[in-house]
């Protein structure tokens, strides 16, 4: 076997993977604008009669070199389409019933022999937009719009250069350059952009246009629209006559449609063809990387009546929008995600594999399969390069208890769910995409924090599972807004310590005091960061010490936001210490069956802080039930605890500041301000590490 | 200018209009179900190293003769790819690093240079769905569920077929048939369906197979899965085994996934090419209307490996979908719409038309917008075959009073809206579609009625303004629904002549008696239609006379679902009907005036009926104030009002049938089933007439 053949022919490429998904996105978005605008679709055959193609031209001409020959069985002479505008001619030719005016797109192959560099490749795909049918320049106006609208849809900044050919018709008359000589020098403007006035110079001797001709050619393509229509306001030249209203016409639309900030007129603009005769428009892109267009077309009034030759008039306007040089762009500016959406990884049960995407795919999700044997470690390597979002892994273990593995591919997480329940999960997960998170660790209690609080409840809920299935170590995750400062934290409650953590990263991320609202209160709290890593807060209190403490059985009951804080004294507190050092679980029940026997509270939660001297100092141990949920915590630190414990010190000993060790051995002290017995308000400071698992992120404060 | 060159290649089309939206409809609809099964898309070069296409082939091929040559300026032997496997497989020759298993699709135009059919042209499009990499039955299930899903998303019913190949030739070798005739063989099974036995074997003798071996192939040929599974359970032939093993775990996965309605095994489906090696299908549709396939594919583990001949395997299976032959079923059967959706025509404010049209696509909608000066009515008329559901007239006149003209063209409706409103209009318009109704005169008081009344609140005020407009004699409107039957009114209300239409239209498509559910009360009416137009219905009223009727300073007041009658004397009633024929406008006035000081009722309506005599009978007349709505109407028919009076007549006369006169000259008669002071139930009859209008429906019954 002759090995070169397995190659692709010159000038034409394949395009796979991400490559093809990128053309496919930008055909599909293109054919959606132009649908919104009523333009619709025609596809014409690639095959046509040679002569058909050179119709309109010399043999000697560029494109008719660059025309592919075809032959078949029955030795026609035939040839592929170079273009889609002969095509669109052939069809209105071959269609006279057709209605006129005709609006259509076109998005096909066309194929040119011709000199092959970046963006042009001899097989290439054009995406036309013609109408047939209208003068006057409404329809102009509305292919700009598309313009703008394709390329906004595309994510792509345009500026539209666009200019009359009449007008430029009639300042090369005005320059009393001959007739004959005209589609020679506009070929020459054509490339005032690109070379310098010397190589201009050069090119207009060549035809033997004079020195004062040249002269007046510049000072006139000097000029902006306003400074022509000035000198020419009175000018008896037809052709600047008539392109001075078309684009006074035009410019009238463009103001009322606001879309001055795209389009920008060029005197020298030409689009070398010979078949314009009306408004021609270039497009570039807006901080012009990319010195070739992107885009182009324009009017061409004689085209297709000169080709259909039947005595009636064709006026038209067209524009085409480079699909080769889009994908370059494209692929290099933006991430593409793989339209998979879930990827399943049977162990052993691939009919349940099958029936499980399925399942997904009936409710609309892009679902593929794994259905080689290969090793799980391998395929979740190949699965990292895919860009997948979740994987489902059908584990034999899982399958016994009815569970499955989901794998948020993109945040790094996995979770097990019941596998009646799986698919509500996955809608969830990819309605939250990537997130951002941080672990801090705010003396104990660690927090997770997410940068974005806009979840709904079921959103928040997942995300805090997927961390605390994570880091166990978690104890409450939190969610910050990246538009306001606030803090919610996953159940609506509010929480000091998460509270600390997030005064942590504004201040951090805006090295100023913070003014923060926070779920579960109504106040906004106040903060700020000092000494690197410890965090001063100050909450608003105004309360009678009276109205803040109770004493009921020797206990001392504190309400603070949302929880119900018991303080038991050392001695009270003895036993129930050794008990929890001693067998925490069954010390937990009994410490919840008292709250529940003992103390008669609406709060949605119940903290007892068993006290302990350290030294001179006050430890809590605290034990926290949380009604809702039903969990009871025997908390490495507590906030609201500390602040409880605090009143209660000033409460018993006068003493208002207080310094509290907490489970875990670091300390928060607290301070209250207060006047004859009445709190103002308390300020709370410790310290607030990052934690190691998430402290290496690039970006350190992430908001 | 040579004439003949303006046409198409022969065996080429050009498709435009509905055509073209039918076709990109299908490669839309096919792609995302591609999507949905983790396929990834390719597109691969049309032109190919002539050598690479025929690389597997003998020259005197019919594939080979097929190919159109294409010659270019580098004098390089090229042609036109007749398929998309080749370019699959030089794909995967050219790109060695991929990851196998690699499954992609590929929609693309091929070329052929055959006989010309129905649906077989020489330059058309395939739809591949391929897989590379993978052994075992897997993909095969899955390519069964693309086959499923896909023609499901284009609404065509299928029954797909399927063989093993390396049963079918390990049947041949069975019937001990020479290895070198295998291939020969195969090719004339292929064509079972299509041949007599006759000319079965006289094909079979052509190639020298001995009558006992095709009598034996007949035999197990024309056995069911299960016959030749037991026949050859016990089969030491490998090809059989292979065969069987390969069939059986298919099926296994096809009764798993509930697959089995949509296929069906047959031992003589070969699929003519070569290159297949295991599974074989071919999909039809299900009433076999078309006996050509319009689908197929199948298992070729060699030929990619042939191909790249690197030694290593490429096991493969892929699947085509026939666009050609898939367009050729939808054109016949499906009522395309428009992509257009809107369809904006200025009568002189171009600039206006661009405007509109910008804000209308900024809220998804596709429009259109009228440029050429042709008269309206012209426009309208072209506008009719283009099926673009709304119009905007942008009319001078209504302009001034910022409003504008909205066409609903599907349903024949023409509304005027205000220019700050008219976006939820259109959208609520969209969202309604067509819709049908029909116009019923229950002895005056003429009655829309809408064949669905699963309408938002919006559209039924919609749907209701519009008709209204069209039709200023249609006192209300009601919509049936088609699941239940179940009137409810525009506004929820209860109204008696509406549901006498309702029994009506019921009647008229059921002929039996109806039992209707009517928005506004909560017991259930019983009615029917006798003599043609007559309807009668049962209320159920079960209530004591004297808890139904009230007299206070000489009038009566008769409480009935939702609206307060009141009953004036014809003495009473004198003055009132003078004024009423005077001035009605300032009558209805005073008549309001009245009520609101005399009569103190929380119901929604208030009705009184002026009494009249006319030879001896009953005349109302009945003026109704709604009092949410605020509107006051002299009704040309009154139901509620009538079944008012019927209980005044018998409350004053003792008389339990009354015939009431309407103010249209129509009577309406009422009959009361009492039982000592207690009314049980009320019988109303009366005539209910079509309207000229809407009476020329096809569907004169219309649920």
């Amino acid at each position: 076997m002759k090995k070169e053949e397995l190659k692709n022919v010159r000038g034409t490429t394949d395009y796979g993977g991400k490559d093809a998904m990128i053309r496919n996105y930008i055909s599909k978005t293109l054919q959606e604008v132009f649908e919104k605008y009523g333009y619709s679709p025609l596809e014409t055959s690639i095959l046509c009669y040679y002569d058909l193609l050179t119709l309109k031209y010399e043999n000697d001409n560029d494109i008719v070199k660059e025309i592919y020959n075809v032959s078949d069985q029955g030795k026609r002479n035939l040839a592929l389409r170079y273009d889609l505008t002969v095509p669109f001619a052939k069809y209105i030719a071959t269609n006279r019933g057709i209605k006129l005016p005709y609006k259509r797109f076109e998005i096909g192959k066309v194929f040119r022999d011709g000199p092959i560099k970046k963006g042009r490749t001899r097989e290439f795909i054009q995406c036309d937009v013609d109408c047939v049918g209208i003068e006057g320049q409404m329809i102009e106006a509305e292919l700009i719009s598309i313009f703008v609208e394709g390329y906004k849809q595309l994510g792509i900044d345009i500026i539209i250069k666009y200019n009359n050919r009449k007008l430029m018709n009639g300042i090369i008359e005005a320059c009393k350059i001959d007739k004959e000589k005209i589609s020679q020098v506009i070929t020459i403007i054509d490339k005032f952009e690109k070379l310098s006035k010397q190589e201009l110079e050069f090119e207009f001797n060549k035809i033997n246009i004079k020195e004062n001709q040249i002269e007046n050619l510049y000072n006139y393509l000097k000029m902006d629209f306003n400074e022509i229509s000035n000198m020419f306001k009175d000018s008896q030249n037809l052709n600047i006559r008539e392109g001075l209203k078309e684009l006074n016409e035009l410019n009238q639309y463009i103001k009322a449609l606001n879309l001055g900030g795209y389009v920008k007129f060029l005197s020298t603009l030409a689009r070398g063809q010979e078949y314009y005769t009306g408004t021609v428009f270039e497009v570039y892109i807006a901080d012009e990387n990319i010195k070739s267009s992107i885009g182009g077309g324009g009017r061409y009034d004689n085209m297709i009546g000169d080709f259909i030759n039947d005595g009636k008039k064709y006026p038209a306007v067209g524009i085409s929008f480079g699909l080769d040089v889009i994908f370059e762009i494209l692929k290099e500016k933006q991430e593409f995600n793989n339209n998979t959406q879930v990827y399943i990884i049977p162990m052993n049960n691939k009919t349940l594999a099958l029936k499980v995407a399925e399942e997904l795919r009936n409710n609309r999700i892009n679902v593929d399969v794994e259905m080689s044997d290969s090793k799980l470690k391998k395929v979740l390597n190949n699965l990292d390069e895919k860009n997948i979002p979740i994987a489902i892994i059908l584990g034999d273990n899982e399958i016994k208890e009815n569970k499955i593995i989901i794998k948020d591919m993109k945040n790094s997480f996995q979770i097990y769910e019941k596998i009646d329940n799986y698919i509500e999960t996955i809608k969830e997960m990819l309605s939250i995409g990537k997130f951002e998170y941080k672990i801090l660790n705010p003396g104990g209690n660690q927090t997770a924090l997410v940068n974005r609080c806009e979840y709904t409840a079921n959103q928040k809920k997942l995300i805090n599972d997927m961390i605390m299935k994570k880091y166990p170590f978690v104890e409450q995750v939190g969610f910050l807004s990246d538009k306001e400062k606030r803090l919610e934290m996953a159940g609506g409650e509010f929480c000091l310590n998460a509270t600390r953590c997030a005064v942590y990263e504004y201040f951090k991320s805006k090295n100023e005091i913070i003014e923060l609202s926070v779920s579960g209160v109504n106040k906004k709290i106040i903060g700020r960061v000092f000494d690197e890593n410890k965090v001063k807060i100050k909450i608003d209190i105004s309360k009678k010490l009276e109205d803040l403490i109770e004493i009921k059985n020797d206990i001392a009951y504190i309400k603070i936001d949302g929880i119900l804080i018991a303080i038991f004294d050392e001695e009270k507190s003895k036993k129930y210490i050794r008990s929890l050092k001693e067998d925490e679980e069954k010390a937990k029940k009994e410490i919840k069956q008292f709250m529940i026997d003992e103390i008669n509270t609406e709060e949605k939660a119940i903290g007892i802080m068993f006290l302990e001297k350290i030294e001179d100092k006050l430890k809590i141990n605290p034990v926290v039930w949380v009604k809702d949920i039903d969990t009871v915590f025997y908390e490495t630190a507590c906030g609201s605890g500390s602040l409880g414990t605090a009143i209660y010190n000033y409460y018993k000993n006068k003493v208002d500041k207080t310094e509290i060790i907490q489970p875990s051995g670091y300390s928060i002290n607290i301070e209250l301000k207060n006047k004859k017995q009445y709190i103002e308000n308390a300020i709370i400071s410790g310290i607030v590490e990052e934690n190691y698992f998430t402290k290496a992120n690039d970006k350190m404060y992430f908001l």
